[in-house]
């Protein structure tokens, strides 16, 4: 099966769930409802479950079940975050995926309940989907609490916006790789495998995902991101860019992926990784951006 | 153990990992730390832990250290809806528990982080805390999960507020009863018992807890109560005081406690938790506002 059909099937049955639909109408909050399917149900790419999904299968893939529900869980811990990210209190952003951002669509009030409840489904499919193997599950939990939150998570990322003195180190690894790295050792904890081996594939891909966000905030336009463009520049956010220009970012992007694939644990699956992180590689640097590059040469 | 020395040590040791105290302080943002800090240490009543470890006590307890956790991990939850609710989307509170609320002391995307990290850290916390139960550990946490988020959850509870049409029951329910009865079920799973007998008391305490808190609301100055008076009124929010008076209000509370006593399921510790609920009555209605209800009659 595609991965993308089980991530999808995943996420329509945690939806079902979190906005109650085997329950009578009235029963339910039928706004907040409605928000929660805009959060999760807009078209993301959904790479951090892809990602699970691809270390799932390289590991074996002896519990399909529960890496579907550690999949989606993820992707609602990210849905979460970006609801809560583009609250007025952070980026105030206006869309998100090329639709209105969830305050802008539903309020601030209705977001702020969205990225909470999304956080609590996450974890409550989890709960459902462990089976057999309520150790693998508890672990898989622990990894996505602890990569989500304080002192090391996607919060604590955030967090360090709020500092006087930013651990430059620290912020880009929790902000944005932190949830990599919950994707590759959820994926491998899934499988029965240990977590430690698959965090610095995690924490690569993650900082290759943060040089290539860079790279596209700075050169392509709002239409085509889906998102605000100029959006660090204009928050005087650290990036990439700033630091070593389009065309060296565009090396150290290079660098960090070779070293992603170097990284790879030794698995039955690991030549089908590489070439999952070569093509995520080109879906990081779309054409159009590649050309742009080299015009900006 | 008294039961709050038992819940204070749970959530130091949660603080500990949360806030990241084992670590070098420049790896951790301070800032966020501090207003975990500010939301939990707070002196609060914590009366959904002692609920929790009431039930675990008179179920026989024979996994302390796993009902400390649990008790803990329902707090912090707790503590995030509060600093969520009292943000200027919601209550817009300047105060709580007489001192700063959390966003009037840290701004506001500290305040919407520290909720979101705390939500986290319970989970991870009882991850770290199921030791040789993980069946009771996840049942735990799907409780936890479900009471608090969407559709039944305290979430959902703040999510009727933005509907045209509220279904009071499921409202009140939401809102104020889901975290007792987390309390009471939490409880009674970690000593391994059932959950579901466990849930009238809690939704019955929840009850009790809502009328206590119109009364106060409707009756206690600021000073006395930490939060600000007449929010209630203020924003228009159903409450029993405006459907049957403080005399009305008052019976229908000792109504409500005396189902609560009559709802508590046979076990070993049932004449213990009738007094528990008694205690929790008298602390519910503190004599002034007593000695207020005889005035206003």
């Amino acid at each position: 099966m595609e991965l993308s059909t089980r991530i999808d099937a995943a996420l329509a049955e945690a939806m079902q769930v979190g906005q109650g639909l085997s329950l009578s109408a009235e029963a339910v909050p039928q706004r907040l409802s409605a928000t929660l399917d805009h959060a999760v149900m807009s078209g993301g790419a959904r790479i951090r479950p892809t990602i699970l999904l691809s270390v799932a299968l390289a590991c074996g893939d002896d519990r399909p079940g529960l890496a579907d529900t550690a999949a989606a869980a993820l992707e609602l811990v990210h849905c979460a975050s970006l609801v809560h990210d583009d609250l007025p209190a952070f980026d105030n952003a206006e869309t998100r995926r090329g639709r209105p951002s969830v305050h802008r669509a539903f309020g601030e009030p209705l977001a702020i309940l969205a990225g909470d409840s999304l956080i609590f489904l996450g974890f409550e499919m989890l709960t459902r989907g462990a089976g057999d193997c309520p150790d693998r599950a508890l672990r898989m939990m622990r990894v996505l609490a602890q990569r989500s939150g304080m002192p090391g998570g996607i919060c604590a990322g955030q967090g360090w916006e709020s500092e006087p003195i930013v651990n430059l180190r620290a912020y880009h690894r929790a902000k944005t790789g932190a949830l990599f790295i919950a994707a590759t050792q959820m994926g491998a904890l899934s499988a029965g495998q240990e977590a430690e081996p698959w965090e610095e594939l995690g924490a690569r891909i993650g900082e290759a995902f943060q040089v290539a966000d860079d790279l596209k905030d700075a050169l392509l336009p709002t239409e085509e991101t889906g998102k605000p463009a100029g959006q660090d520049a204009a928050h005087g956010r650290p990036n990439a860019v700033a630091e070593m220009g389009v065309a060296g970012a565009m090396r150290h992007l290079k660098d960090i992926l070779g070293g992603a694939i170097a990284s790879i644990p030794a698995c039955p699956g690991e030549a089908m990784l590489a070439r999952m992180v070569r093509a995520y590689a080109e879906r990081l640097t779309p054409v159009d951006l590649r050309a742009r590059v080299a015009a900006a040469k």
